[in-house]
């Protein structure tokens, strides 16, 4: 019985998402592929699958949530025909911080959470965790994100600004993946 | 490729630890069995099967990990011929908490943290994740316990001072197991 919070994600030869590029950020890339399908029903042939799972929130406090919630929207709008699934993997001496170390990185120094906060509702955001699947992962977190073709400058200057700050030191291996909606 | 930080306990008919009782301490128990097996090799019979993942911290701050380190033991001495496992399930209202609420009520008006390193290092103790398992399990954690035979009052102690807490509020099903070690 799968846990209904995990989500699929397969390149292959079918599904929804046409992947316009697969760069890796850093370390090592991801096998291209034409297409990628998110529906946990991928045929045909696949390249690779990474799968995680949506959870409890880690770092977000009372007062963030309440801004969250006050901008956020579920990705899936029918606008949002640009996305990006962005697999990233931290390395050992982030997990081994204690829990207030880590969220002094991520928030305090970092502005994580602001700087996501900053561009809602255009981009829609998902994070699934892969860390403590009870398989052996080759990331720990997978983001999605979607957005209109016109909101694609403002999710560059997203990815840009969390790229250049002290929580990015953590990351060992990252890839960007770009998708476009296939239409019918 | 199983992760590895995944562990596995195996009632049924074979395994090191002779299982002493099985008590449903909040809502439904867990079946009968004759022995807990933990090496993940279990054969013959098996009754049921929880898994679980060690992982980073949650919640321990940076100053109590010092005091952790200094007096925390890993489970697995020979004397420890005494153990306990302990499947825990938290209801939706724990899980949709922000990080800073749930810090407040399991350590600040809880002492959780505080109350299991009263007992260190007698009481060695190891957290196993299974919320974020791939499959749906029927627990969010496992707690093993180890101690000597002379430590199994202080073990009482430890768990009747945890169920008193606001944290317990929280928590909607919990099985206690006991175990005695199987002499050759």
């Amino acid at each position: 019985m799968t846990n209904p919070r995990t989500f699929e994600f397969a390149a292959g030869s079918t599904g929804a998402w046409s992947i316009l590029s697969i760069k890796a950020v850093i370390g090592d890339t991801l096998p291209a592929a034409e297409r990628l399908d998110v529906s946990g029903n991928a045929r045909g042939n696949v390249a690779w699958i990474l799968r995680g799972v949506t959870s409890n929130v880690r770092y977000v406090t009372q007062a963030e949530r309440g801004l969250l919630v006050a901008k956020q929207v579920d990705p899936g709008r029918e606008s949002a025909t640009r996305a990006a699934l962005i697999p990233i993997k931290k390395n050992a001496a982030w997990w081994d911080l204690p829990q207030d170390e880590r969220r002094k990185i991520l928030e305090d120094r970092s502005r994580h959470i602001v700087t996501g906060l900053k561009y809602l509702p255009q981009i829609a955001r998902r994070l699934h965790h892969c860390r403590d699947l009870s398989s052996n992962e080759p990331f720990d977190f997978l983001t999605w994100f979607d957005y209109a073709p016109q909101d694609a400058a403002a999710f560059e200057e997203l990815v840009s600004e969390l790229r250049t700050t002290e929580e990015w030191n953590f990351v060992e291996r990252e890839v960007d993946i770009r998708l476009s909606a296939v239409t019918a």
